[in-house]
């Protein structure tokens, strides 16, 4: 088995830290998204979406997406459990992914890639070409407040993300928390006092902080 | 176990068209999206995101967002058997689903929301007001395009979404293809002959036909 991972990338760290959490060892190849290395023919003849992380199989088969990765490497290596124990857990680790996906991350990646002058042309993840939009960048700063907003207020009573226990749901939110923080040049815990207790307790946990 | 749909809306009915292919009888609420009903106090008091699906469990959990409410039904009735029968098949329905919904799904949501002069205001779901950004319009068509091409070339040499079988990627895939033909005005699978062998096999089963 082999990953493909980036360090300076947000998706593929979630796949990295759910690893270290797992405790398991794969081979483990860095693609240069920096230097643009995922353009390269090498690299999209393994993925031509040209995204990172890639897990690549014994028998040469390539899941891509962070969820469907670590969903695979969970029913490979049941325990320690990180996608739920049950029906209504797991449900709870999927809405909070999608939730924080779709308003975390979108946003803070619709910053990134409309304002930085690294991705003019590269607005979007993916071999094509596409044109930064300004008040998208704009956008993505609102939308990115409202959804930590929100996260703070759930996070008021819900120990970790997804419930009493971590789980992914706390791994993809604290990969878009330090993601955000990067990006958006401030840090979303300012003034958000749960927030902030649930972000320094992943911190702490030695798995998050060996393989950050 | 109540469900709340919109038969005008493209993510509630994922969970409609999972419902009938499962073969399930579920309490159903209609939320009328045009009329703004999910904006008004009584809805936002069952979902604060101001969005369908919502599933609410028999002791008033309320789960969102379209994979985690199928998953749960797909755990409570494993048959017939829509989310993979194996770590693989999983992986690859999940790794689909994703795919799917940030590059199809996201690009004509783009479109609708930006474009349509009944969503000024309303850019984005939830009850937050956004402006539109006519750009987003104009790349969404760009993007979807690229994603319909993607997945004609898939579905050269793969039966289904997920393989040899129809799945939850399929249910997924085909309501994104409708909601493109609705909002583009055009139909994707025109000179795409792989995406329309597929999207007439999905259209002709029962249970989608039933509660199209």
């Amino acid at each position: 088995m082999k990953f493909y991972d980036c360090r300076t990338a947000p998706s593929p760290q979630k796949v990295r830290l759910f690893i270290a959490e797992k405790g398991l060892e794969i081979d483990t190849v860095e693609v240069d998204l920096r230097s643009l290395e995922h353009q390269r023919p090498e690299f999209l003849a393994i993925n031509p979406a040209a995204s990172v992380p890639v897990l690549e199989l014994d028998d040469g088969m390539r899941l891509t997406e962070s969820l469907a990765i670590c969903h695979y490497l969970e029913q490979l290596h049941p325990e320690p459990n990180l996608m739920g124990r049950d029906a209504r857990e797991q449900a709870l680790v999927l809405m909070w992914n999608d939730i924080q996906t779709f308003e975390g991350y979108l946003a803070v990646q619709e910053v990134l890639r409309n304002a930085h002058p690294a991705f003019q042309r590269r607005a979007l993840v993916g071999p094509e070409p596409y044109d930064q939009i300004p008040a998208l960048a704009e956008r993505g700063r609102l939308r990115s407040a409202r959804y930590f907003e929100r996260l703070d207020a759930h996070l008021a009573s819900s120990q970790w993300v997804a419930g009493p226990r971590f789980t992914y749901a706390d791994i993809v939110g604290f990969v878009y928390l330090r993601f955000a923080t990067r990006t958006l040049r401030e840090d979303p815990t300012e003034g958000r006092a749960h927030l902030r207790r649930w972000r320094d307790a992943v911190a702490r946990r030695p798995a998050i902080e060996s393989a950050s």
